[in-house]
């Protein structure tokens, strides 16, 4: 069980008319989040792309629990819950700087080789970068 | 049991290094899909901010199973599931051109006084339109 | 000279807690009026870069008049001004529904070899397609 | 002249087919600068809201000199160039880790009564605040 957490700072362009947090919005926050917690492990997904892997998300989901507003500085606890196969799932907890909980979510990607766009293992070097940790 | 079919083009801003459209896109193509349901019953989401009601979002799921990318023309189908209560339940489907599955979702809404910001019952006229349909 | 008129119905994730449409937003709403000008026209965007051209923005300017709202449906008249010629520039003007002016502004983009990322002319294609009209 | 430099990560949502960050991202690039300039100043975007102005963008110019990719950290260079009337402009460059220039513009505000959403002068504090740097 690897986790991370990153404050991001609410955007005045990321809310809505009803002055919270647009709900697609954490979608971006929750990238954020699995990002900087592969970089904290010595992982970075750029990396990851540029030889080769590409991860698209085949699954989101998220209860909304209290609205975030502008300004806000929301922290993003993300967990990566399982040892990877060609599958990460990501989980995850947001709250604001009262620690009230906003929202938790859970994000799944999916390891393809960006040739074949076929689903494939992660690459040695990543599992690896894991087990050593 | 309300359906809607719309569609929504995909705009060179919306997708990503991938080439495909990013997943958190697809909140606001749910969003549309909604709204132009209940545009099609004769209901105005506008509207019922105007006479005093909020609705966010409190539950959000989507399953991904192909991307779509840009310039292809969407098929949102969005589906009104249940007699409304305080919550709206809707379920989606998005198909590309081909016909072929993009991803299956469902938003659930709550139904919240603006002024009170408690949850609440949706207006009566609304349940009496839905239920003269 | 080359026009085009499209409608855009403002999404709920467009607006900012002000209850306007955000700043940003326009610069997509741009892009799908130079686009569809383009459809109108018998030339497809992608189709460019399908056949090896990019059209990076070089330059963007907009005049805010007046603020757009949730729902609203939004003309946006897009003009060509000129011959092309490595540049294509767009001019705009946004009107809402009371055919009031909301904005004004241009977008300048530059005709890329994909492949060696060079400033080059129009493809032969685009410009045949153009004096024909 | 009051300056400020910012520091912004590029999320993957945040670029387009091409690879680039999107033209329009940079409108929240821009708002994330003038924000944290304010902020270094002691001011805060939001309490002006809190107490009763509003901010509209009237004006919008931006330059792209060189692209910005996923994961590039943007160095978001802002100004407030003049001493603020009911207008306040700012002017921006934006640097990527190689100290590259990526874009130049500006915005321009417009402090506005959110009650009667007329024009107005900067509240006091405000510019009290500004006279005593």
């Amino acid at each position: 069980m690897y986790s991370n957490t990153h404050k991001i700072r609410v955007r005045y362009g990321e809310t809505d008319k009803m002055g919270f947090v647009y709900y697609g919005v954490y979608a971006q926050y929750y990238e954020v989040g699995r990002v900087e917690l592969l970089r904290s492990l010595g992982l970075s997904y750029k990396s990851l792309e540029d030889i080769g892997y590409e991860l698209p998300v085949i699954d989101f989901q998220i209860k909304y629990k209290k609205p975030a507003f502008y300004d806000d500085e929301i922290t993003v606890v993300t967990l990566l819950s399982e040892n990877p196969s060609s599958k990460l799932i990501f989980n995850y907890e947001c709250f604001n700087a009262n620690k009230e909980l906003l929202n938790i979510g859970s994000v799944t990607l999916i390891f393809v080789n960006s040739k074949t766009k076929k689903v494939c293992s992660p690459p040695k070097i990543f599992l690896k970068k894991l087990n050593s940790l």
